[in-house]
């Protein structure tokens, strides 16, 4: 899926899409993102302010263009980008029951790119169960 | 499960006999907690002191009542749970064998409550195996 | 498996070695690393520079010897693996597909070792599929 830079991007319907699809109704759902400079995140999916919040302190503690940093051959945001990926995560197991996938009333899925350019992405999903 | 504000509540009992009382004996337990607010760790049951003091990290790393947060609805420790939850993880798949969680020995696992004021949470548990 | 002290260890082709051993094409392999002071981390695995940054952002992050720290009984290091702990993983869910795990052409499969002086750790891995 492509991304248009820096941000998140909802992911939760088309994994609920697949799930009804696949005719499987109790199981898991395992979604695993093919990058190191991305992650998938479950996040709340009503006030959008948690995620500018989010991003904000990220961008804090992680701070693009860091001197510290030796990795920097695609930019500013290249080694803050794999140090957000490896303080969250790249894959998630969520069950689902009765067709649905187990989530939160306030618990949406995300892929948040890090990367301040537009990138393609790649996630794959493996469903199990019966 | 009820929790009585900020801080550790052991799991691993309950699951671990949920893992017994389904008759599986080879198999993995996919654990997923339904809210954005409260995380699910897996870290050490003997010392409590580790707990004490992953607590008193957080609540340096993200401060309540940082004046940066713009979500505030809720009160000071309401975005400081949310990054706290995007910094750990909502869901976990343990292996089981012989009946028994494939647990470390000083591994126990935890819901971490980040909010002040008692919550009830909602853990998922989905059992995979045979 | 053994390790030298801190520092990243490969585990990507053990892992799909076992993947082609078992005889699975399609499945989840789930990886649950018995311990609460080293991680499972998956992250680039071209540039060695990745992996010295990450290390001293979280040393950086997770400073040892930090005074504020009360559980020192192993050492300096001892409570901030703990954290590096938290603030990573120890479980990983990968699918496979055709025989071969579904990693991205830069993703990389590391045990990270958070303390100082050599351990030896303990990998569960549980393949489900058929």
């Amino acid at each position: 899926m492509p991304t248009k830079g820096r941000g998140f991007y909802p992911v939760t319907d088309p994994v609920q899409n697949e799930v009804r699809r696949s005719g499987l109704t109790h199981g898991v759902a395992v979604l695993h993102l093919q990058h190191t400079s991305a992650s998938l995140l479950i996040q709340e999916n009503a006030d959008p302010d948690v995620r500018v919040d989010l991003e904000r302190f990220f961008e804090r503690l992680v701070p693009d263009g860091d001197p510290r940093f030796t990795h920097t051959t695609e930019g500013a945001d290249d080694m803050p980008a794999h140090v957000r990926t490896a303080l969250t995560a790249v894959n998630l197991s969520i069950p689902f029951a009765h067709g649905r996938l187990a989530l939160g009333v306030w618990q949406g899925i995300y892929l948040w790119e890090h990367r301040t350019r537009p990138h393609q992405r790649r996630m794959i999903l493996h469903l199990m169960g019966e």
